[in-house]
C-alpha cells in the first residue's frame, strides 16, 4: 500500500498527523485538511473534540472509524503531575482519572478508530491507575482499540520501555498495542530494536525529530531513518506530530501553513506540511520491495505451525512439492555429493553406491545423479522410502531415461530396510528439522548406518542446534490465546517477522554421523545469555547449522543460523526451513545486565523424542513439557 | 496424636529418625530399632537400602508406606559437587543425575512413604536439573511424595529459602513439600517464620542443633525450641538425624548406643537415643492444648470459603445460629449501646428509640434490651429485617415476656423501610464483613440513615479496612487447583493456619456513619510494604477494625486486626469473622528490601460492589477482577 494513497487505518503503512492547531477545529475539518495535504488520518484530542460544536455531524461514524484516532490526554497531563508530586501513600484525587475515563468512553461513543493513552510520564514510570482504566475499558468493550503511547529515546529510554512492559502486563490483555513516539532526542538503534518484537501499531514522529538539510528541507537523522524504515516494514502507522509532551505546539524546522484554506487534493506550494509528508513518502519508497519469495512467505509471518511428524505421518504430495522448490538446498546437496565422489575416487573403478534414505519423490536422487555427472563418476543410487505413496512416484521415475538402470527403489523404513549385502559409499538424507535433530534425524540415521561401508560418508556429516532468547509478543499471544497449557509447551515452526533476537544464538548440541559407538541421543545443556538493556523474553528461537560434507575437495554447509544462512545461486536465502519458536509460559522482563539462563533437554524413550525447557534467571520459571506431556515426536 | 504413640506418617506430629548407622542394616531392622526407641518411622538412604540383601522381604509394603522415608542423596552429594566446580557452560555428565533418578524410582518401587531430595547445596543455590528430575517424577506418578530437604539457618539461610522457592516454581507442582533441616547454626525467628506460610511437611532436627544442659542432657537453644513447637503446631513430622551434609555421622552431645540389641518397646537406660526422644516428647507436651473453640475451627483451617452475599441471599437458620454463639461480639455491642444510652440521657425522659437494622433472629435486640437495663433507661426497639424467614422468628419473640411492648418488628429492606414518622436515637447494625465494608455495610447504612435523628448515633460509628501481604502456599494452591481465572480473582474467607504475615497490616480506607453528605463509596489506595528478607507473596490478608461507639462514657471497638483482636470475657478471641484472603495469580518472590506495592480499588455501580487489585512491585502483575468479572457482591 503506497503511502498516502487514501488507504484507511486498517491497512499497513498509511500516514497520519496530529497538529496542535486541530484543537480549534471540528473533527470533520481536521480530516479534510489532513487529507488535502496527503495524510490518511488524523489524531485529535478527545477532550478538545468533544467540546460542544467541535464534533459535528458531518464527521460520520465511517470516517471516525477509518480516519480518526483520539488522544485521551487528561490523566497523563493533569492527574499524573499531581500524583508524581504526591506522597506514595497519599490518597490522590480521582478527578484526573475520571476525566480520562470520560475521554476514552467518548472516543468509543464517537466511533474513533482507536484511543491513544500516554503510558510514559515525564519520569518514564508507569501508573497503575492508568493501566487499570485501560484494562477495564478493554475488558468491557471487546472491539475497542487502545494505543499505548510511549515516548522512546533520550535518557529515559529504558524507563519508557519498562513502563510499557508493566502497562501491558497490568492490562493482562494481548490487545494493547504500542505507539512509540520519537522527538528531538532520537533513539539509538539498540534502543529501538527491542520494539521489533513488541506489538507496535504506530510510530509517532514529532517534528522536533527532524533536522534541516542544506536546502532547508526537513530530514531525519540516520538512526531515525533506519527506525522509520523498520516501522514501514513492520506495517506500523506513521503519525507526524507537532505536539510536545504537554500538547503544546512545537516549532517546526519548515513551518507549515495549515491556516491556508487548502482544497482537497490540492498540492499547493503554500502548504508546508507537504514537505514532511513528501519526505516520509521518499523514505517509504526507499524500503526495499519484497522479493517474490518474501511475498509468498508473507501469509506465514508470525504464524505458528506445528512441526511435522515425519515418522508417524506420511507427507502429502503438496508438502514434497513445496520442499522440492528450494533450489538452494539441493544445490548444496549436489555439491556435497560431488565432493564426496571426487574425494572417494581412490576406491576404484566400480560404480559408487549412493543410498538416499528418505528419498521422497526423488529430489536427492536427481541431485546425486547430477553430482555424478559433474564428478565424472558412475554411481548406483538406492532410493529408500517408507511412504508407499511416494514410492509409486519413485517407481515411475525409475522407468525414466535419466534413472533407468542407475536407480533402484527400495520401499521400507531406513532403520530396518533389506537392501541385501550391498553397502553404501555414501548415504544421503534430508531429515533435518528447523532445530536440526527435531525431526528425528539422529534416530533415523543411527538405524541407517548399518548399510554404510566402513569409511563411508554420511551427508550430512554433522548438524548443530542453536538457540537464542527472543522478544516476540505476537507469537506469545498467539500461543496464549489457546488458553491451555499444551500450547504453551509446544515448539512451533514460524516465519519470524515481528521478532527481536535478544542475544546471539548459542550452540545447544551437535550430532555426527556415522558414529562408532551408539551413545545416547539424549542431550542436556545449560546456557546463559547476557542482556545489555531492559528487554522482554517471550521464548527462544531454534536454528540448525549442518555440515553436509567436509573433505579434501572442500566444505559444504546448509544452515538457517541467522548469521550463516545458506543462500541460493540467485542470492535468495534457502527457504525450506523456518526457525523453531519455544514459548515460555510467562514472559520475563530482563533488566540491563540480567542473565537469561536456559536449561534445555532433548529426551528420548522407546516411543518418542521430546524437548523440555526451563528458564531459571532472571526469574525462575516452571519446567516446560515435562515427560513430553504436551509435545513429542513419535519414533 | 501424642508423640511416639505408634501413629503413622499420615498423622500429624509423629517423630522419625535418620541415623548414620542404619546404612549398614536392612530396612526392616532399622524400623524395629527405631520403634524400640519410641520413634514412629525411619529415614534411610535409598542407595544403601537397595544394596542387595539390605532390603529384605520382612519389610513389607505396608511398613514401607507407613514407616519409611527414603533419602535420595546421590545427586546432591556427588553430581552436584561436580556441577558446582564445572564451568557454567560446560556440559556436565549425567551420571549423578541418573543415580538420583534410580534412587527415586527405587523408593517408589519399594513403596516408601516419601522420598527426600536435597534442594539446597553447600552454596545454597538450587539446581535446575534436580528440579527437573523431581518435576518428571511427580508428573508421571500422581501418588508419589517428594520431600524437598532444605537446610535452613546459618549464613546461607536466605539462599536456602530462595533455592526452595526456585525449586517449587520449577516443579510447577503444588505437591512438592519442604522438609526443613536445622543443624548447629540454628536459625533466627525471622528466618523461620516465613516457613509458616510454606508447605512444610517435615522438620529435620540434627543432633548438632542440641546443646548439653547442666545435667548432661540434650536440650535445644530457645529459638530452636520455638521453631520446634511451631512445627508441632503445624503438624509437621519431626525427624531426629545424626547425619551431616555428606551423610556422615555427627558426634552427639549424649552419645547413644544403637548397637545394643534393644528389643521392641524396650526402654533401657543403655539406649541414649531415648534421651533425645524424651526431650522432643517434653517439648511436644509443652505445646499449649487447643481450646474447644480452636478444635471447632480446625476443619476450617486454610479452607477457602466464598464470602456471604447478604443482600442477594437470605441467610440460613444455621448461619444465624453460628453467629449468635459469639458472646464476645454481642458483649461489645451491648456495651456500645449502654454507653450511647448513658451519654444520650440529656434527651429527656422519653424512651429512647433504638433501631436494629438487619435484626436477623434478634441477638442485637437482646443486646440492646440488656444495655437499657444496665443503663436504667427505657427504650423502644425497632427490629428491621428483610429476610422473611427471620421475620417469623422475630414476630414470635415479640410475643415473649422480654420483648412484649418494647420491640416492634418491621419487615423490609433497611434502605427503603416504612417506620412512619419515628426517628431513631441509635441505629445498631451488624453488617460488617471480614474486610469491614465487603458485605455492603456502607451502602446499607447510607440507606438506613434517613431514619436517624439529627445528632443520633450509629453503632458502629466507623470501620477501617486493613490489608497485609502474606505467604500462604496452601491457600494459593487451593485456589489454583480450580485451574480457572475466576478462582484466582475471588477473595475468600479463611481461618488462617499455615499463613505468614510478611508485613504489618496497613489501613486501606475507612467509612463513618452517619455522614452529612452522601459521597461516593468507591475507594482506591496505593500501599507499600517493606520486606526485610527473601519471602514469597501469595496474596493479601484483609481485616477490619471497627469503632462501635466513642463518647463521654468511653470507647468500644470490635476488631479482627491481628494486633487488636477483640477478646471475649473468658479470654477467647471473637470468632465471628475469619480474615479475607485476596489471591494473586502468580506468587511473587520478594528479595530483601524489595517493596511490595499493592493497588486496591473498591468499586460500585448500580448493581454491585467489587474489589480490583494489582501488584506493581517487586514484579508487575495483572489487574485482578477487572470490572468485577470474577467476583462481586450484588446490591
Amino acid at each position: 500500500m503506497p503511502l498516502g494513497a487514501r488507504c484507511d487505518l486498517r491497512d499497513a503503512a498509511c500516514c497520519g498527523c496530529e497538529f496542535a492547531r486541530f484543537a480549534d477545529e471540528p473533527t470533520s475539518r481536521c480530516v479534510a485538511r489532513a487529507t488535502a495535504s496527503g495524510f490518511d488520518f488524523v489524531v485529535v484530542d478527545a477532550r478538545d473534540a468533544r467540546r460542544g460544536s467541535r464534533f459535528d455531524a458531518r464527521c460520520d461514524v465511517a470516517v471516525m472509524e477509518r480516519m480518526v484516532v483520539m488522544r485521551a490526554s487528561a490523566f497523563a497531563t493533569e492527574a499524573l503531575k499531581r500524583i508524581a508530586n504526591a506522597n506514595a501513600n497519599e490518597r490522590t484525587s480521582d478527578v484526573g482519572e475520571r476525566g480520562m475515563v470520560e475521554d476514552i468512553a467518548w472516543a468509543r461513543h464517537a466511533g474513533a478508530h482507536a484511543t491513544c493513552v500516554d503510558v510514559s510520564r515525564g519520569d518514564g514510570r508507569y501508573n497503575a491507575r492508568l493501566a487499570a482504566v485501560v484494562a477495564r475499558e478493554l475488558e468491557a468493550n471487546a472491539h475497542v482499540k487502545i494505543w499505548a503511547r510511549v515516548k522512546v529515546g533520550g535518557v529515559r529510554d529504558d524507563d519508557a520501555y519498562v513502563a510499557w512492559r508493566a502497562f501491558a502486563k497490568a492490562c493482562a490483555n494481548a490487545d494493547v498495542r504500542a505507539a512509540i513516539e520519537i522527538g528531538r532526542d532520537g533513539v539509538s538503534e539498540e534502543g529501538w530494536r527491542r520494539w521489533r518484537g513488541e506489538r507496535v501499531v504506530a510510530f509517532v514522529l514529532r517534528v522536533d525529530a527532524f533536522r534541516t538539510n542544506a536546502k532547508g528541507y526537513p530530514v531525519l537523522p540516520r538512526a531515525t531513518q533506519a527506525l522509520a524504515k523498520e516501522m514501514f516494514r513492520l506495517g506500523a502507522q506513521v503519525i507526524l506530530s507537532d505536539r510536545d509532551d504537554d500538547g503544546d505546539e512545537l516549532a517546526c524546522v519548515a513551518p507549515w501553513d495549515v491556516d491556508s484554506d487548502v482544497k482537497e487534493n490540492e498540492d499547493g506550494e503554500g502548504n508546508r506540511t507537504r514537505l514532511y509528508w513528501e519526505y516520509l513518502a521518499y523514505l517509504f519508497r526507499g524500503v526495499e520491495a519484497s522479493s517474490e519469495q518474501a511475498l509468498a512467505e508473507a501469509p506465514y509471518r508470525d504464524y505458528l505451525q506445528i512441526p511435522l511428524q515425519p515418522l508417524m505421518d506420511n507427507l502429502e504430495n503438496v508438502t514434497y512439492e513445496t520442499f522440492e522448490k528450494d533450489a538452494s538446498k539441493y544445490n548444496q546437496y549436489e555439491e556435497a555429493v560431488r565432493m564426496a565422489l571426487v574425494d572417494g575416487a581412490r576406491q576404484g573403478d566400480e560404480a559408487a553406491v549412493v543410498m538416499v534414505v528418505g528419498a521422497g519423490r526423488g529430489p536427492l536422487v536427481n541431485a546425486a545423479l547430477r553430482a555424478a555427472k559433474s564428478a565424472h563418476r558412475d554411481i548406483t543410487v538406492y532410493a529408500i522410502e517408507k511412504n508407499p505413496h511416494a514410492v509409486v512416484t519413485l517407481q515411475h521415475l525409475a522407468q525414466s531415461d535419466e534413472w533407468r538402470g542407475r536407480v533402484r527403489v527400495c520401499p521400507g523404513d531406513m532403520r530396518a530396510c533389506d537392501v541385501g549385502d550391498v553397502k553404501a559409499d555414501i548415504i544421503v538424507s534430508e531429515l533435518l528439522g528447523s532445530f536440526g535433530d527435531n525431526e528425528l534425524s539422529p534416530e533415523c540415521l543411527d538405524g541407517a548406518m548399518s548399510m554404510l561401508k566402513d569409511g563411508g560418508v554420511s551427508i550430512p556429516s554433522e548438524y548443530e542446534s542453536f538457540i537464542a532468547p527472543i522478544t516476540a509478543a505476537k507469537l506469545h499471544a498467539s500461543a496464549a490465546a489457546y488458553k491451555d497449557l499444551e500450547h504453551m509447551e509446544t515448539p512451533y515452526v514460524v516465519r519470524f517477522h515481528r521478532v527481536h533476537e535478544i542475544a546471539e544464538p548459542k550452540s545447544a548440541w551437535k550430532f555426527s554421523h556415522p558414529r562408532k559407538q551408539q551413545p545416547s541421543n539424549e542431550r542436556q545443556v545449560d546456557l546463559e545469555f547476557e542482556t545489555t538493556q531492559p528487554v522482554t523474553v517471550h521464548g527462544f528461537a531454534g536454528y540448525f547449522d549442518a555440515l553436509l560434507y567436509a573433505g579434501n575437495s572442500g566444505t559444504v554447509r546448509c544452515s538457517i543460523h541467522p548469521h550463516n544462512h545458506t543462500m541460493g545461486p540467485t542470492g535468495e536465502p534457502m527457504f525450506s526451513w523456518f526457525p523453531l519458536y519455544f514459548p515460555i509460559r510467562e514472559p520475563v522482563l530482563a533488566v540491563a545486565g540480567d542473565r537469561v539462563t536456559l536449561h534445555l533437554w532433548r529426551r528420548v524413550d522407546a516411543h518418542k523424542m521430546w524437548y523440555e525447557w526451563l528458564v531459571s534467571s532472571p526469574v525462575q520459571g516452571p519446567l516446560h513439557n515435562i515427560n513430553g506431556r504436551s509435545y513429542r515426536i513419535g519414533l
